[in-house]
């Protein structure tokens, strides 16, 4: 999604947090981000890449300090999309913390969460393909499994489980599991209303929150 | 530059564009495409980069639609700081063309820039640094040199020259010597003023241009 | 294919070679091909990548002058799976000239090939997946097609056509139409018994060659 | 190095490996990997690099199967001239453990160090640029700040040295302070007679052991 679509949903999702009181991360196209963050006053927009360049160079790399300017107050990192190299991604996450850019950083083992806490992140989201077939398949065993693994190197950062959620009943289920956030992209793209499975699903983080913490 | 300071150097080019009737292209950081293209009415935004990517994959990657959508009329693909695979280039000038984005292809060797002209993009940007040092040292044999390998492939391609511009003098030589067009980007950022130095360097182009056509 | 398997293959295709006076290209891994070369006096060893540097330098880069040494004749560049950067293919191309290796470059597409062709590499290997499905679909049709595109360029680079080759009909089929030479992986690794198979090819290209040669 | 040059270095490594009873790891390109441990008898060959691919793909990549099977020991991983997405470290990690290769991994920074240790390799290098300029410029200091940095994430994995050795008594003073190994290439290169350097080093290790362990 990009453009007047993406502004349309983050217009719902806007609306979604205030009257759910919960708080939603958009990740749009770098080129809408000023756009989105003018629009909107709850959501927290975040880039989908940065580099780690400084400021007068890199053409065609994503500068951090344009990205703070243009709106954005946090970034994703190493998404199984865009892969970066130990060296960059360590020295993305310092130059984050320079300009005050939340880092949420994307892992695709276990033990690769393991390597990424050591780079104190704020957020990782854990994506393990290696539990895949391995009996490990409740949505309990395998937040618990990736968040104790994270948890036992630093406990400040938090765990965003993102694995195959498809409605809100989903989103219940990963937060009552222990998941200090969730999130989807698929699940919203094919929805035939995003804006309605949006609403549905902030609904249910609220609703397993309420229940978690006896609201 | 990015953020206001962008904006800032943007209306300034927004006007020596429109004082002295000439088409200028600014490349911004992906983030102020937005802003820019809202905030002008005369210069061309194009991006520094593109990703040859279908709408609906590739996270981190720079869409083409978004772009468009976002208010870019073009795109700088194969940048020295942003080398693209040939497939990649070669993929990403077609998407251009089918959302509607000018392509402007940088070249760092005549046989690369023989070697692009036959992807068929709109604006070749050859800098030969295989030519330093060959004797080849005045910007007319360097400009002639590398317009006519370009040209006898295919002449629609228009071709910028921007090796070491510093100022007004150095853009109107590059002109008279039959360049297209010219660029800079470290004459304007290093310039004590960048807006002072932005016009300066306009009004050399107005004046080559009509001294080459009798006006 | 590696090591003991490969030099087994190697043999055969030494014998073939000879058997058939046919020219044939081996592609081995990096740490195989000092013992093929060695074991073989035939066959052509290339080398599956190079990298565009300078002796001295990169750690974990492929040098064009260790090849040599190593026995391989050419390399193989902008393999599919292994894509280049425009600057880097070029560079590479004229890297292998100054080191004595015939240079056989991968296209993806008619366009490629045309690009490729102005690095004047010794062989070009196009493999246009933009032709699936538009009506050329013959032999004879695609092969004239690619041929035409690359000669009308530089005639002096030879065409190498290797799309879904499996057999001695498919390799007699590509010769009688018009090919320089072909190749195939898959036809030989997924073969029952590849050494039969790779006397079977190299006897129908013999056979085709003479057909077209009156002899 | 490469070829013949690089035999007869490795020829003096062999006897300086057996004269002083120290193990020596020879990093040489790829296709030198099978003369050289033919060639050899007491030194330990690793490759430059490795992809962690699987049998039967790749074109241009190094597989482990054909490094281990043409001889090499051990691979070095993310050097700094070849630095590897985090995804692609994990995996050629566990293919190499695997195949039974020894990995050795470089690391630039000393929270880049602390990633790496937790995926398990074998030896990690650390090269903290970081420190350049911090007062921490002892070999003492810098030893110990990084090997207790890794040791407290991983007691078993070794490390190795390897900042600015220029001859033998930098060697000497690397070990006293505490490092596990050391190394150098520039050491080696740059020496008028690299064969007599080798010896000296290897002789530094060898005193400051026995030294150390009141031999």
């Amino acid at each position: 999604m990009y453009g007047e679509r993406m502004l349309k949903l983050a217009k719902a999702a806007d609306l979604a947090s205030s009257k759910y009181d919960v708080r939603i991360i958009l990740t749009p196209q770098p080129s809408d981000i000023y756009m989105l963050a003018r629009e909107t006053s709850h959501v927290h927009i975040f880039a989908q890449h940065m580099d780690p360049i400084p400021v007068g160079r890199g053409n065609g790399a994503v500068l951090p300090e344009a990205l703070k300017s243009s709106g954005a107050v946090g970034v994703i990192l190493n998404h199984a999309e865009k892969p970066m190299t130990l060296a960059d991604l360590s020295q993305a996450i310092k130059r984050a913390d320079e300009v005050g850019l939340v880092t949420m950083v994307c892992a695709d083992s276990i033990r690769e969460a393991e390597a990424i806490a050591q780079l104190l992140p704020n957020i990782i989201v854990p994506e393990p393909t290696e539990l895949i077939g391995t009996g490990i398949t409740s949505d309990k065993d395998y937040v618990i499994a990736t968040t104790t693994a994270i948890r036992k190197i630093n406990s400040d950062i938090q765990v965003l489980q993102a694995a195959g959620i498809k409605n809100g009943q989903d989103v219940y289920n990963m937060i009552k599991a222990g998941a200090d956030a969730t999130g989807t992209t698929s699940g919203i793209m094919k929805a035939e209303n995003p804006e309605a499975m949006l609403d549905e699903m902030i609904h249910a983080i609220r609703t397993a929150w309420d229940e978690m913490h006896d609201k």
